[in-house]
């Protein structure tokens, strides 16, 4: 096992060189970044689509999309008339900092002031690989139940905030929203939380306005 | 790259001379051994807890629990008086079939002739590894949407049945059933493929007799 654990050492610290220089680019080009992660069918793409048309109104947007197959996502954004980039990832099961390097070229950087990254959906192995961003949001549909914090508990760790999405279905789960917030906040105190729909666009709002205060906090510093 | 891929390419080797020996120790003791993999949160232990209420009463039933961090699914089968060992990661991001041999020694085989594995909820990573099961099934909640089987093409490829559950949410989703069966076809066109609601129990019976039918003809083999 020693040399497995070296290797992954090493690939974790590759890794966040490049997500330093990364971070880097960003910041040259005034470009403000928020990763999403969360498990597949969470509904990362439909709270971009809800946000982005809010979002767009006050800054310029931009998609990276990262999926192990097809540009499906890519293609919904672009359907929004906003710039996006799909990396596939062909069977790889996280997005890492080389991989979204890679993509930069194909980001116009004059036209993007906030960045959107979209990790492949899985609640495990994204949660150790920086990808350069400012901010990371996970998503969790409350269909999900409420114990996914506790069960999976380094992406909430390592995330910023965490999105309980698909609230409009509450009335017809048993789903304790209290519960919900106890385990997350168990495992990360300082986890902001918001609860949306993207039926309704509930709470979507709030979460708008959060990223536009972080991005104007992370400008000022 | 090349060393990487060397090693990983090992790891699955040793991983299959692993699984060779766990489907001789099943095949020993007579029992019949089917895998459940999802996303975090499709229902995995919500439907082995309504099958398992059917099939106990036609065989003796046991399951190995994996997870990332917490026993809280193997002690929702041990609340239904059912032997169940948990297996806990520690932040690996899927079952191995090393992991389901330690774990072989904790399950009272003389009194298990089903034995039910169920995966750490990851749509990715868990499908590389061959556990020893004879069976192998994907849960898909119908909230994660339609697409699924073409994102994560590899788990849906490899699996003998796909369980489309929570369909008693249908009526309160925007999703076409019609379509999520051609887009898992059409990643397998011999996937098998159940509607069920632990909710409700629909389509759980026909799961349940599936199962036994495929053990029957195993134990016929």
């Amino acid at each position: 096992m020693a040399k497995i654990v070296t290797l992954e050492q090493r690939i974790l610290k590759k890794n966040s060189e490049v997500a330093a220089e990364n971070r880097r680019c960003f910041d040259e080009h005034g470009a403000f970044v928020v990763s999403l992660a969360s498990s597949p069918g969470s509904g990362k793409t439909s709270l971009l689509e809800v946000a982005l048309g809010r979002l767009r109104q006050e800054v310029a947007v931009g998609v990276i999309e990262g999926d192990v197959q097809t540009d499906n996502d890519a293609r919904r954004i672009e359907a929004l008339g906003l710039p996006a980039v799909q990396v596939v990832t062909n069977g790889t099961c996280h997005l890492d900092a080389q991989m979204v390097q890679g993509a930069l070229e194909h980001v116009p950087f004059g036209q993007v002031e906030l960045l959107f990254i979209e990790n492949v959906g899985n609640l495990v192995c994204p949660a150790s690989y920086d990808l350069g961003e400012h901010l990371r949001v996970v998503v969790a549909s409350v269909t999900e139940g409420e114990d996914k914090p506790l069960k999976y508990p380094a992406m909430f760790r390592r995330s910023d905030a965490l999105v309980l999405n698909k609230i409009d279905l509450l009335p017809y789960l048993r789903y304790d929203m209290n519960a919900a917030r106890a385990m997350a906040l168990q495992v990360n105190p300082t986890l902001k939380i918001f609860e949306t729909s993207c039926v309704t666009g509930e709470g979507v709002g709030e979460f708008c306005e959060w990223i536009l205060e972080q991005m104007a906090r992370n400008h000022a510093a």
